[in-house]
Order: C-alpha cells, then sequence, then structure tokens
C-alpha cells in the first residue's frame, strides 16, 4: 500500500493513496470477501483504511510501523502509454517481510503482488489449503534476480505480466512464442496484460484475446493493471474453481479476463481509486455485457 | 500497382509485385468477381497479370503505358510496427487518370485505393449503379489536401483508415471521439486499422473491436492493411448488400471486419504476394473459426 503522486495530461495530484494491494483488493471486494497482507507508516490516514474498511477488505494482515508509508510519483506522456518515475521512497516497505494472521493460511486463493519474489515465495509457503495462486511481477526481478524468480512462478497457477514484461522474461519478441515459453517454466495458465489494446488469456492448448475498453477519456491509469488482476482473482474466487481438479475451464478463464478488463477500464475514469468511492456491481456487470457486445459476431 | 523493395527482420527482397490495387484485388478475389482500375509500365511482367488473372482478377481496366511501373522501397523496424520509406518512384502513376472501362460502370460495389482524392472523386462519379462505396486515404492527403478530401469522402459509405490517420483527419487523440468525428464527415461506416493490434469498426450507434490475429512470425506486413479492405469489401459484395435499403447489419459489417482481419493475416505470414499463390478459401473459414474461438468468452 502507497501514496502515489500522479501527473497526466489530464491533472495532477500530488498525494494519494494508492499501492497493488490497494487497487487489487478494491477490485477483487466486488466479487468475493479479500484479505489483505501489506505494511503502511504511521503517516497512513485513517479515512484511506476506512475506504477499504467500507469495501469489505479484510485488514488484519495489514501491519502499521513507525516511519512513512511507500510513496512513488510518476508523470505519464501525453497518449499515457508509459509513464516516467520521478520518485520512489520505500520507506517502512524496505524492511516488510509479509507474515499472514492465522486466519489467512486456510484460504484457498492467493493473489501475490509484485514484491520481491523470494516474499512472494515465502507468502505462499504459509498458505495450507491453496487451491489456486498466482502474481504478478515486473521487469526489475526479471532482469536482476532471474533465478529467484523462476524458482518463485514454477510454484504458481497463474502469472499475469505485461506484453514488456513477458518479452523479457522469456526472450521472445513474438507473443505467441513469448507464452509457450513462460508456460514451460511452470504456471498453466498466463495472462498478458497490453494496456489499451486488451489482454490474452494462455494455456498450452488455447488462447484468448480481448481488446482493451474504449474510453472516452483517460484520466489516470495507474493502478488499471492492478485492478485487472483483482477482477480476473475475484471473479474466479467467486466462482469457488479448484484447478487442482482440473475445474476450470477457458472459457471461466476467459470470463474472468473479462472482469478484469472490465476493472482495469473503471479505474482509468478517475484520478487514483476515485472511482471505487461510487462504483457498484451493477455497473460492472452491465460493462461486461457491453465487452460482449462489442466483440461478438 | 507496383513494385516494392522491402526489408523486413527475416530477409529483404529488392522488387516483387506490389501494389494496392494489386493486394486488393487479390484478397477481394476470394469472395467476389473483381475487377481492378491500375496503371503499370511496360516493364511488367506476364507473370505477374498471370497471377491475377489465376485469381479470376478482370483485368480490362488496367492500363499499360510507356514506363516504368511505380516503384516504391521500404525498411521496417525492428517490431514491423513501423517502416522507413527509402525510395518512391511515381513513375506512369505521375500521370495517371483512371478511366472505367464501359463494362465495370453498372457495378454496385466500389473500393477506392489510396490515390488523390480528386481522382477517387472522378472515378466516383464514372460508376451508375452503386450501392455501397468507399475508399483508404493517407496522411499526405488528410495535410495538404484536406478540403478535397472532405468533399470525396463525404459521398462515401465507408471510410477504412488506420488509428495514426484517424486521429489526424479528426484532430482527436482519442479513438472514440475521432471516430464520432468522421462519422460526421459524411460515411455512415468507419473501419480503423490498427495493425498488430487488430481493427475497430464504428457506426452512430454502434461499435465493434477485434484483436489482431497473433502470427508465430510476421514476415512481411507490408500490403496487410490493404488485403484487409479486400477482404471487407470482398465478404459485403459476396453477400450482396445493399446500403441504400439499409440492409446491412451491424452484425455483417463485424464479419466483413473478421474477413479482413483474416486476410490482412494470411499476407503477412510471407513476402509480398507470395500468400496467395496457395491459398485457398477453405483456409480462410477456418481462421474465421478460429477468430470465433479466440475471441468468443
Amino acid at each position: 500500500m502507497a501514496y502515489d503522486g500522479v501527473e497526466t495530461p489530464h491533472g495532477r495530484v500530488d498525494r494519494m493513496l494508492g499501492g497493488a494491494a490497494t487497487y487489487i483488493s478494491l477490485a477483487s471486494s466486488y466479487f468475493t470477501r479479500t484479505r489483505i497482507v501489506a505494511v503502511v507508516g504511521d503517516d497512513f490516514a485513517k479515512e484511506d483504511t476506512d475506504l477499504l474498511e467500507k469495501r469489505g477488505v479484510d485488514l488484519e494482515g495489514l501491519e502499521r510501523v513507525p516511519g512513512k508509508t511507500f510513496f512513488w510519483a510518476g508523470k505519464y506522456t501525453p497518449d499515457m502509454n508509459d509513464r516516467e518515475t520521478l520518485t520512489t521512497e520505500l520507506n517502512v516497505f524496505a524492511e516488510f517481510n509479509p507474515k499472514l494472521p492465522v486466519n489467512y493460511r486456510d484460504d484457498p486463493y492467493l493473489l501475490l503482488g509484485n514484491i520481491q519474489p523470494k516474499l512472494q515465495r515465502h507468502v505462499r509457503s504459509q498458505m495450507n489449503k491453496l487451491r489456486l495462486a498466482g502474481g504478478d511481477t515486473m521487469n526489475f526481478w526479471i532482469k536482476d534476480f532471474r533465478e529467484e524468480l523462476l524458482a518463485t512462478i514454477r510454484e504458481w497457477d497463474f502469472l499475469l505480466i505485461n506484453d514488456a514484461e513477458a518479452r523479457m522474461l522469456s526472450g521472445q519478441a513474438n507473443l505467441k512464442k513469448a507464452a509457450q515459453a513462460i508456460l514451460d517454466m511452470g504456471p498453466h495458465t498466463l495472462v498478458i496484460k497490453r494496456g489499451e489494446f486488451g489482454a490474452m488469456l494462455f494455456r498450452k492448448d488455447s488462447y484468448f484475446i480481448v481488446p482493451g475498453y474504449l474510453l472516452e477519456t483517460v484520466f489516470d491509469p495507474t493502478g488499471a493493471g492492478d485492478c485487472f488482476a483483482g477482477g480476473f482473482m475475484g471473479y474466479l474466487a467467486q466462482q469457488g474453481f479448484d484447478l487442482e481438479a482440473d475445474h476450470i475451464s477457458r472459457g471461466e478463464l476467459s470470463r474472468a479476463v473479462i472482469y478484469g478488463s472490465v476493472m482495469g477500464s473503471f479505474c482509468c475514469e478517475r484520478f487514483g481509486v476515485e472511482r471505487f468511492r461510487t462504483l457498484e456491481r451493477a455497473e460492472i456487470d452491465a460493462r461486461f455485457e457491453e465487452f460482449r457486445r462489442f466483440t461478438s459476431f
């Protein structure tokens, strides 16, 4: 969990609630009871935990320690397909060693945010009855912590990364070849996020591609990829899938990709988490149906 | 019709058959009897007209004049999403003034390749019983021949351009806003091509988006946009649509977009027109069904 400073062509906010755990849990909360493990400093505002609690997010695993909360600031390019990091202050996040509350350890679903692969692996090892586990990573870990990362994702059911990360991890420029190479690393399911161009789902024997939702105005893409992850995992958890029993179908996974896309699209409509203050489940389902209309032929 | 020199990361060909009319008519020939109007020089090879004749393309409107055929050479970027023009020799194309054979003038369907807007308008004015007419344009006409272009597309049913051209023509960076602005210029149907990211169809009250087909190897994207146009128009002509009677549905238009995408994807599988020497209709329909499989949820 973090505070972010963001500048886009539509405006600028110096400090607002952010962080992968925040976006993932807000998005996921529309589908299933969501529990988070994260760390914040003593500067973390009550109104921010209030927002998560209002959405029913379980904060037992939220550690509060002396010091300042992680802070990131960035500026987007005019077309908002890229951004420049202006500031990264790790603060209390530097010493973060995620410990799962006992109450969490028998849960069946686990989504690991983008942190050091060794910590992701440590979190996974604390879970006793996993039915579906996966997560995110980023260029930094792919480049400089490759062996750790490979050992970590080998145990995952799914990996959720963007197209540049998929190319870097696989060493393949072509996404179809990249996907096959990554599926050989362990996960049986790979989701590649492509920003405004949508998302792709790959399994050994099938694939699914959805274009991005066409917003009239993208205010701020910050958190959209995390909201995708939250919608994807939230939907699968809501359905109660059991992957070990191979109960999960390509159809259900593709619907999870659509719900991920829906949540990512809502995230972009306002700065930061603003859209989630008013968003209702009925709007989510209406946009899901809109995806069906504009993609079917 | 042209000769092209092309360099991609997969190889280089110094001189091969090319040109919008060539690609469009080859793609369209799988769906309907196609007639072309174009100009070539006395260097144009018999084996190249033979290829078109073998596909049943009517060459009565192919003018052969003294001089050299249009020549273009270009080099693609490593990701093949962009290309640099190395040479453009207009040759006999410089004096081209398309004249339609009498036999062509009662045909119901017209697709205008990317030439000077005034010439496109002149061609359209020679047709007596049009039921569906549209075409392509490019940045050069949008920028320096804007008034002529606007007068030309005002009479079209559809416009088929790429995303950068749509932004330039409309002055809108956002594609949804760009599309609405372009639909106010006359055409009731707009198709925006996005290269490897697929295509979008816009009408006043609906839209359709399809992702690009995922090829394992893109050998040469030259002509893919023209093959898209040929597949799109060819399919609509095969169905015998009459737009004046408003017989055309969003469903049929979106299937035309899929056939366009299918033809564009085949084009990229080999250099130049090579793929069309062996391609069969059954392969086209199989790939259409593959599009259905990887996009439905």
